[in-house]
């Protein structure tokens, strides 16, 4: 699966500090923890403030590609911004995010085929946020045909069901696997991605939530996921589905991470039977 | 979901030993902690020496009971220690358990019906043990059938689809989620349950295969399992799964228990965001 790591948001306090004082250290070890914990690309909000964001998405974005040689998930909806940041990007830029809005997608599909940006499509139509699954999947097929309009192929597109809280709507697990299963059926070329830790926002143990519905999703059929990496257990949970889902040859990933000693934290151990 | 709790099994070495030696205490120990784990059902194997099994497995049940009020799963396929045991059993026994094959189920369904006890029914069929969802699927609708000729209500059958470790089948798992599919779609009145621990056979870390696997199969229907539940992180797994799929109004159960401390062991509270 495809990890897109979120810990770089300037909605974060120690992030935002870090941006407004130019604090390099702390972002790129924020960088390497989470390609250590197995991020694929490393996502970059630099905050909203019209005035700032341009200048400051193109440093973060500098200083992480600095630290490694990784991909980087562009997460702005301000098109100055992403035109200033996705020539300077290294390899292939994502653009976190698109919908079917019309003043979403006119700024952002342009851009995407100009740099071969992979897009986060969250599944919202011009009406505005979902509810039901009919209306996430309405809002895909939107979104496909305004990507196909725009000559990209589809399987630079990841999907993102728009996962909602069970501590607001009990079904919202419910919703979101059954949006997960029929945007990958009707799909199958896309990918489907997700704000995981939606899910657990108002309760308490959110990490537990989240690492429990992770496999329930993958087994569903996605493919990739906005987490924090370094969630205790996180990596434990992905390399276990993986192995469990067939997508692990000889579980060889899941072995070496064991031995590595990264599948457990600490209180894993503290059980033995026999 | 039904906790059938597994760690009282002759198979491990100190439950042995505390069967031969009639150590009363350990075992109202081990009966203790997985209720308090969440067993709904204790299972008990007291070994397979025929002349010895119909005493101990006597000897296992009234201690189990005289500890907690709690059902047993009798583990047992020897005709004369269940005919035995299920007569002194107080609430509604579990018979664990039957399949397709004629030796099999001739002892067991007449007993089932003498003492209405539910029954976990291995999808073996009479040529053994399946390799496709078909296989398990076809010795699902013969056990069906048997079922309904001794007038026993298809709610007491917890079907198990036979888990194969991904170790030596790197589908094993896909597998077992689709068979759990499949038998929750065709047989809506049953439920499924099966040996979870299974699936990681060979591999290291099992309590995080086995922890990581659970979610999954209750996402595909699966409403019971055989379980040691005081693996690490496992309660966490159960109420946490529960409440994402709207099993647990309004998320109380997830809620009290985090108030007791119990979703989380020691590592989960080490890394704080902000």
């Amino acid at each position: 699966m495809l990890i897109i790591a979120e810990r770089i948001n300037a909605t974060r306090k120690r992030i935002r500090k870090a941006i407004l004082k130019r604090d390099a250290e702390l972002i790129k070890k924020e960088t390497r923890v989470q390609l250590e914990a197995g991020a694929d690309y490393i996502d970059a909000n630099a905050g909203t403030e019209p005035e700032r964001e341009v200048d400051d998405l193109a440093w973060l974005l500098k200083t992480i590609q600095s630290e490694a040689h990784c991909p980087v998930s562009l997460d702005s909806t301000n098109v100055k911004a992403l035109e200033a940041a996705l020539p300077l990007h290294e390899g292939t830029p994502m653009i976190n995010s698109i919908t079917a809005e019309q003043e979403r997608h006119e700024v952002a599909l342009p851009l995407a085929k100009e740099h071969d940006a992979l897009m986060v499509a969250l599944t919202i139509g011009p009406k505005g946020m979902p509810t039901t699954v009919d209306e996430r999947l309405s809002a895909a097929h939107q979104i496909a045909e305004l990507v196909s309009q725009h000559d990209i192929p589809l399987d630079g597109v990841y999907f993102d069901p728009m996962i909602y809280s069970v501590a607001t709507d009990g079904s919202g697990g419910a919703t979101a696997l059954e949006a997960v299963r029929r945007l990958k059926a009707e799909f199958p070329e896309a990918h489907v991605t997700c704000g995981l830790s939606n899910i657990s926002f108002g309760l308490p143990q959110r990490n537990v939530l989240n690492r429990t519905f992770l496999p329930m999703l993958l087994s569903a059929g996605l493919d990739s996921a906005i987490i924090d990496p370094t969630e205790p257990h996180m990596t434990g949970a992905v390399l276990a589905a993986e192995a469990l889902l067939g997508r692990d040859e000889f579980c060889m990933n899941y072995i070496k991470a064991g031995r590595a000693g990264k599948l457990i934290d600490s209180g894993d151990s503290t059980k033995q039977r026999n």
